[in-house]
């Protein structure tokens, strides 16, 4: 079903093996053994362009699309930082304070096996639309609604008929073709852990071969297994969405739940409303995952020491030493790749500015509610 | 006081000679006929290294100098738009809507003589630190937030370090300076006017060198005037605040002013106390203005003709026909010049969010009163 896209020269052959076979294995894997990958998964029915990644990143970066006119995807979503905005919950349109769960980066969200917290996506094309239309975030009112804005940007026209074609190119569908395409280029390859897999025993210092050998040996490596380190297990199978504390019982994870209001969130149970899904997320990769602070479903936890504790206590019911926190830690921090140069795209403009005017005084009119 | 940073290759020296001599003009000049500035003015204070571009790109697209973590400089001035936000009034910090005017361009704001509506910043500098301290903008409470937040990312300390030197290399007044230097790389040269002036007289159509003459002989040329079209006379010199709309007898005019609520802006004012400068106002610079509408001070008047029309009857008493108003708006589209790109910077990281986590809770509590 996907093609490849491949991300520098090809290397040796078992890495993207590996992710092919990813669908197939029944269980995750129990080491995180795996090089970033040398290609991205690209769908076969939305093939990569250069044309298209340039229109796609136009649009990420296009706050016309929101109901302000001033949230774009790059607002929560930030290339030029993580990738995400650091805020433990994003501030949505209009300013709006009840956008439910931490914002994910962006970066290698292409190799995501689904999207959201709760799987709620199965590809960066549906993830794309979600918060376009979500009322607390971007908040259009529906696709047409989108499709009406791009179409009142002439600019926009020529671009979509030359990259999709067709009778009516501007659709809501080919708006997210384009930004998933974006999106698959920003990807961060050559970590100082790849460079370690790739035999430079010197990319990681002893503390980070040590946080790497207990990360798996004390059980992180279980669910955080692959290159991505997000558990390559089918999305069906055992194990995929992974219960969120799963040790409340557990001292420390008890005042971490206190601490750090980790109750409270249905994760997938939202989506499939089945008893066993309550609290269940899909598993986050761990790539730059020292920049991406602060940490879980309602980024309450500070830092990423302080990460590790609540998931050894949380998820495995153990209780680290400072020492092997701090090994972890800094086994996590090699995992930090190499972004992307990216040219900030110039925005087709609008002749009148009338689709915008509207916007104010339709937030006036909401601030005085 | 000002050295030049060459934008192209140096050319034919009476462009930069004009500028040189802009201060010592006591009268606006009286028709349009500067080519594109060959150099940036760039203050002998402030000299222009890669290093100061980069760390000042960093500054300009980092949301963590602003009370929220999220608006910086780029949320209204868009890098990848026009320099604004097509919006007829920013929102500000937390969504706030009562930004009191229309968001000018940051594109070859280098050039300006002075800064904002009102004329209250002499400088890029001194500019670049209003909106990060205005409560209802980016809404730091005083220069050592800015400080104190600019502290706690460590990569900005070697940064700071090695652009500035010095005990304590982290200031606001340095983080302007950057800033500062950054917008003077944001320059759009080579517009058809610009290819026109310099012999390529196919560069305008019939149209707009109809509308060229008309800009001069009906009287626009005698404000916007000079390279910039923003009148190049003295800051203090006769003319250079000019009354708007400054023809409320006239009838069209009167109308226009109901229309756009055009009046109850003091303008210039609002710096001097002076009754002489009510609703007076620095001449905006024409370049680009096909692009950034809505137009005016309120950012209520949705389209360039219409702008056209307004001024002709708010500031020179005169009802155009439609074919002389299509003449000027051709004329004015063809200032339209050449976009530089722009590499998005990479902002460096916060290993602990402490820094951004208290705002969540200040917003909710702010969303309550």
């Amino acid at each position: 079903m996907h093609t490849h896209l491949i991300i520098r020269s090809p290397r040796r052959g078992w890495q993207s093996l590996l992710l092919a076979c990813a669908g197939l294995l029944a269980a995750p894997l129990a080491v995180a053994d795996g090089e970033f990958p040398a290609k991205v998964p690209v769908p076969a029915d939305n093939p990569m362009t250069p044309a298209k990644i340039e229109l796609g990143k136009q649009l990420y970066f296009d706050p016309r699309i929101s109901l302000s006119g001033t949230v774009s995807c790059n607002s929560c979503h930030m290339v030029q930082s993580n990738g995400s905005d650091n805020l433990p919950l994003s501030f949505g349109v209009f300013g709006r304070v009840d956008v439910p769960r931490n914002t994910p980066t962006v970066y290698n969200a292409a190799f995501n096996t689904v999207q959201f917290w709760d799987g709620r996506a199965s590809s960066l094309e549906e993830q794309a639309k979600g918060p376009i239309l979500n009322p607390v975030e971007m908040g259009m009112p529906n696709a047409e609604a989108v499709v009406d804005v791009l179409r009142k940007i002439p600019g926009y026209h020529a671009q979509f008929a030359q990259v999709f074609g067709g009778k009516e190119p501007i659709t809501f569908d080919h708006a997210a073709e384009a930004i998933a395409s974006f999106e698959r280029t920003l990807v961060t390859p050559d970590s100082p852990y790849d460079r370690f897999v790739k035999g430079d025993k010197k990319a990681l210092d002893v503390t980070a071969q040590e946080g790497l050998k207990l990360f798996n040996s004390v059980g992180c490596g279980t669910c955080h297994a692959g290159p991505m380190f997000d558990n390559p297990g089918l999305p069906m199978g055992e194990g995929f969405y992974q219960k969120f504390p799963a040790q409340p019982q557990n001292a420390a994870c008890a005042k971490y739940v206190q601490k750090y209001h980790l109750h409270g969130d249905l994760g997938r149970y939202d989506v499939t409303h089945k008893d066993a899904d309550k609290e269940r997320f899909r598993v986050p990769g761990l790539r730059n995952v020292a920049l991406t602070a602060p940490y879980f479903n309602y980024g309450t936890v500070p830092n990423l020491q302080e990460a590790v504790r609540v998931m050894a206590a949380c998820e495995l019911g153990k209780n680290l030493t400072e020492t092997q926190t701090k090994q972890i830690e800094a086994f996590l921090n090699s995992l930090t790749g190499k972004f992307p140069q990216v040219t900030l795209p110039h925005l087709p403009q609008t002749p009148d500015s009338t689709l915008l005017m509207k916007v104010a005084d339709m937030a006036k009119e909401m601030q005085k509610k």
